[in-house]
């Protein structure tokens, strides 16, 4: 097998080196085919390995990029000036075809604003979406897009997405024929946002969108459906809520055990109970949304992203060139425009 | 104390009378002081009654009225066109003094513009907000508003909302200085949405609301704001996916301890901690919004509620009117208002 080449962004996110370097050494270690660039500030990178007693190796080494886009910078300005950063350096490895991918726990709108301009679009999307992978309640995961990339989209977009997120699906999670479904605030044809109902009607002409009509907040997680369709502001509110919910649970749940002596003692017994729920609940293990429609594989990392998410992020990002990503959906996407086109 | 009573539409919501009959009379039963009245077709409610064996009395009356509003009825048509309907003849109740609040598990978008059309609104509130309270990791309510009535808003509206929000959390929640949020998809001041940036300086220009900036999506249930302020689409989805979420942990828990012997053997152990888990997060327990801005009290129920959270709907509309809500509104908007058009 081909060893695969991934450009981390070392100087992005909360937590920068202290979290993708170990994360970086934590995957190198698990996988012999893997091979690691640390993008950034290089005084900056070796003094972290020094101080850890960690040394480059042929499977890791170190690109130099001058520049860092704050966390705040608007993308545009990011884009103008930050020619050097170590995010836009990134995604230049993957241009030129030294990494297969890159990974970045960097402001999202410059990550966007950058890749769309370095990698360029796949013919028919206009702009990246970024796509998250939630569990439901029966194991099936349900692939959720945009959830943060795109605020205000337009039905072309929301089509756009559809068209994408049944491609991955069929790809990634190897569903032959995905559910697509649009959110709303109700299940009724007559109910919710004009711009969602213009984009039903317009998906719905698309014959080869398996298009299950809307669906609402509480059955993302039911399993009936496995593509989710919503703008970037919505579905990045799905995704945090859900994270804010899952955490309160948690806590309620460790702290249900530890009210009284009898629930202590049921939640001492409990422990190894406990913690592969909480292992299937912590969204630290779900790290990591491709930016979907670009001519190259880049994968989101929360900014807040420690060690362990971020760790997960760069095994997204393998699996994505692992299962050739890209090509999958540009030919997903091309079979279903043209025998839509045909068909509508 | 005088008695509060209370018209319930009967006619509305998935269950219709077998949520709604015996939610009336189990809160009938816990108080003496409560007078409900059923608001619906007379033969049905009658026929039903007599089926299970139960009584009207002094406290439990029938208002006859002929019409129903479905489910997916356009607002504006059966505004228009049912003026005999259950829904309608709910509010009637409120406006003419016979009630002093009325509860439906109907069509949102019909109550809201019947209870618009027939109470009138609050000086200085454009149209309703669906108001949700929502528990929080450290046992403290948040208050969400809108949740469903207004799917676009503008930024007057999404102050007005603060405006309420605030009031309600003072009057309700007993918090003498609430913490007024902005949902947005990025803490810092230059991300998110334009409309949501255009509603953050307005908000800001009243210095009586003790405005505290944006939330994202996962801080909701950190207990650190006590209002989240939204246009109605987003809050709906942020009350759905709550719920969805929290169905499908509680479904997880029961499965982990379902999966060996001696997990099985936790789990008996822990029914009584897992018990009031399930009754903390159960959406049953938190059903009934107020829709706020009116010049009456109305309080949705959640369309599917059975007659457990019927009742929960019913002793939440009864809260709001020993609470005086709506003049505490009125008097909370009041001085906000004016103390801040003399100070900004």
């Amino acid at each position: 097998m081909a060893l695969i080449t991934i450009a981390l962004d070392a100087m992005s996110g909360d937590h920068v080196l202290r979290a993708v370097i170990p994360a970086a050494f934590a995957e190198l270690e698990k996988d012999p085919q893997l091979k690691l660039i640390l993008v950034g500030e290089q005084t900056q990178i070796k003094a972290y390995l020094q101080a850890h007693d960690l040394q480059l190796s042929p499977r890791l080494s170190i690109h130099h990029a001058s520049e860092i886009v704050a966390m705040d910078e608007l993308p545009a300005l990011a884009l103008r000036n930050k020619k050097d950063s170590s995010l836009r350096v990134c995604i230049e490895q993957v241009k030129s075809g030294i990494a297969d991918a890159a990974v970045s726990a960097g402001n999202t709108g410059a990550l966007m604003a950058t890749a769309r301009f370095v990698l360029k679009m796949l013919p028919g999307i206009s702009r990246p979406a970024v796509i998250a992978t939630i569990p439901t309640v029966n194991n099936r995961a349900v692939t959720v897009l945009d959830v943060g990339a795109n605020i205000n989209c337009n039905e072309q977009q929301l089509l756009q997405f559809a068209l994408m997120g049944q491609a991955v699906c069929q790809t990634i999670e190897h569903i032959p024929l995905p559910k697509v479904s649009l959110l709303n605030i109700g299940a009724e044809e007559i109910k919710g946002d004009f711009l969602v109902k213009r984009a039903a009607k317009l998906i719905q002409e698309y014959k080869h969108i398996n298009y299950v009509g809307f669906v609402e907040g509480d059955n993302i997680f039911s399993g009936n459906v496995d593509v989710v369709v919503c703008d970037g502001f919505v579905g990045n509110v799905v995704l945090k809520v859900s994270e804010g919910i899952a955490g309160m649970i948690l806590t309620m749940v460790k702290r249900s055990f530890t009210q009284n002596i009898f629930s202590h003692f049921c939640g001492v017994l409990s422990r190894p109970v406990l913690k592969s729920l909480g292992n299937t609940l912590n969204p630290e293990n779900y790290n990591g949304s491709c930016l979907l429609g670009l001519k190259g594989i880049v994968v989101k990392s929360h900014g807040s992203a420690n060690a362990n998410a971020f760790a997960k992020a760069i095994a997204k990002a393998k699996l994505a060139v692992q299962q050739n990503l890209i090509k999958k959906i540009e030919r997903g996407l091309q079979e279903i425009t043209e025998t839509s086109a045909g068909e509508r």
